[in-house]
């Protein structure tokens, strides 16, 4: 019978040895060895040992990311405003009124180029038409389907496939490490929670991002009902970013990401927090792999001033095109 | 050398007793036997059994609580309020002209019987004049200081001690299996946060409460601020409730427990969701131990309305004078 028992001793030093092969692996393999990959082991580590100055105590280990362009493709559009783009035929067929009314018959047209030039008011017309109007269970429904079946112009790929391999293995490490992993972006709240926690293992209640309003109601049959509205709560970009994480999640994050001018104010927030703090800007250079985005993009404004503010406070711009090794899951 | 191994066998025998010894513990050792009690142990053992048709995978076990009422004392005036009134003498010392006006005026006087009788729109300027217009950090320090020290009138006891024992062991018992619990209150989200984690275990990013809107700026030095505005984002009571579950967690819950008309929509939200969920209404009938409201009280209001939706859709309520065998910790 001796042999059927493993001593605790055995199994313990099996333990070790599995506990010591685990750490030797490199949780960042995507990530050119440098400044960048090393400040983002540098940081947990120091922030997750109890005897250093910058532990921080588990309940507060919150990293915040950025969406659009920090974590997956936002060129040549919002992957959220494409949706609605192509969401504008299902309601004009439901509305057929809007067919000749300006901005709809422009995207009805299919003109890319008259479509980009689209202004921010109109722009919003169009958001304000197909993102609301229905209940949230609808909604819920249509972008599922939408995101399991629309495909990126470039890649011919699902946009869930165009997420940023590196930063999957930054979040994936942050939450090894005890930390708490949220978005805070300029999208919307209720469309990226749809998808967020199967492509990113983050869980919809950690979605911090621009929510609107909705209306509480029943149907016909008196079954209770939540009604998406017209009506802004808080738009979640520049100073809407430390706003939207004090109403959210009501504590300062310790960690953020981002990539524009949009989460500026995220990271000093973040950075005025105290001394472990890291902040980290997403800077697409790689024009070959991704998208060479100049200071004066429409989508990922990455200003000289944003540039020359990082390197004054100690922000570390992560280079697409040096520092990683690898962009897509789907490239070898 | 023998004797200083454990097997595994050995290991695995003393594991297996000492769960056995923690399954035999009752979990709600405050609470009588009877159907209120029978009714969330037969629940959390349904949801948590993947045999189970009600099984509820981890991901979805949200349970939502009301405070008011619910969880601590809201006699003879919401905590909040109380802290409202008593931060008035300070807001008077930096505004001396509001000594002569009302309702500040009443508040100074200390006659509680005219405070009690001021109307919705005086309380609203209370509100906004000791809730509003210093910082979050600010704002956090001194509602510490005066948690820490405040007194219940009748008790003479700290508000954080005049919490439910037993809806504490509830609470505790739903995060032992898998749950995650929120607080829906129609509290102010930022006042509640400060004590939150500390009395009930449940952390900041898990409170949702009345919300005010917050402005972004910088203080003299530079460093980024969050000032309290007054604007309201989110008020979380009755319909709010739902809107705030939806604006907050992104999730229905599949637990709710509240005391009051301005639960009743958060309960009915939370039915709508499925066949394994549980809505549960405290009832306030023990004017010996605590109090006894008619369905008139200001103050966590129990229509008769309300005790009769209740009896339709299979809500339970909790008899406080029967159904809990104590109701504080520090009663023996």
């Amino acid at each position: 019978m001796k042999k059927r028992y493993l001593t605790l001793h055995a199994f313990l030093v099996a333990f070790a040895l599995a506990s010591a092969v685990a750490h030797a692996q490199d949780p960042l393999p995507s990530w050119n060895d440098g400044p960048a990959k090393q400040a983002i082991l540098d940081f947990v580590k120091a922030t997750t040992d109890p005897s250093n100055q910058k532990f921080v105590p588990p309940e507060a280990r919150i990293a915040t990311f950025d969406q659009d362009g920090t974590t997956w493709v936002e060129q040549p559009m919002y992957t959220q405003v494409m949706y609605c783009m192509e969401r504008v035929p299902v309601v004009v067929a439901k509305k057929p009124e809007l067919k000749d009314v300006e901005p709809f018959k422009t995207v009805l047209s299919g003109n890319r180029e008259a479509m980009a030039k689209l202004s921010m008011p109109d722009l919003m017309k169009i958001l304000a038409a197909t993102l609301t109007g229905m209940t949230v269970d609808e909604f819920n429904a249509e972008v599922k389907k939408w995101i399991e079946t629309a495909r990126h112009p470039r890649w011919k790929r699902p946009y869930t496939e165009l997420v940023y391999q590196p930063m999957l293995e930054v979040m994936k490490f942050f939450r090894a490490n005890g930390y708490k992993t949220y978005f805070v972006t300029g999208g919307g709240q209720d469309f990226v929670r749809v998808y967020s926690e199967q492509v990113y293992g983050i869980p919809p209640e950690q979605v911090v991002g621009t929510a609107g309003g909705t209306n509480f109601g029943y149907d016909k049959s008196g079954r209770p009902i939540l009604t998406k509205e017209p009506k802004l709560l808080l738009n979640d970009d520049k100073a809407g970013k430390p706003q939207g994480i004090h109403l959210m999640i009501g504590r300062r994050p310790v960690a953020a990401f981002g990539n524009s001018v949009g989460d500026k104010e995220m990271l000093e927030y973040t950075q005025a927090g105290g001394s472990a703090r890291l902040m980290m800007l997403v800077y697409h250079d790689d024009g070959e792999r991704e998208y060479a985005y100049g200071p004066k993009s429409k989508v990922g404004t990455f200003t000289d001033a944003l540039m020359a503010e990082a390197k004054q406070k100690g922000w570390i711009v992560i280079s697409m095109k040096n520092d990683w090794k690898r962009i897509f899951a789907f490239e070898q």
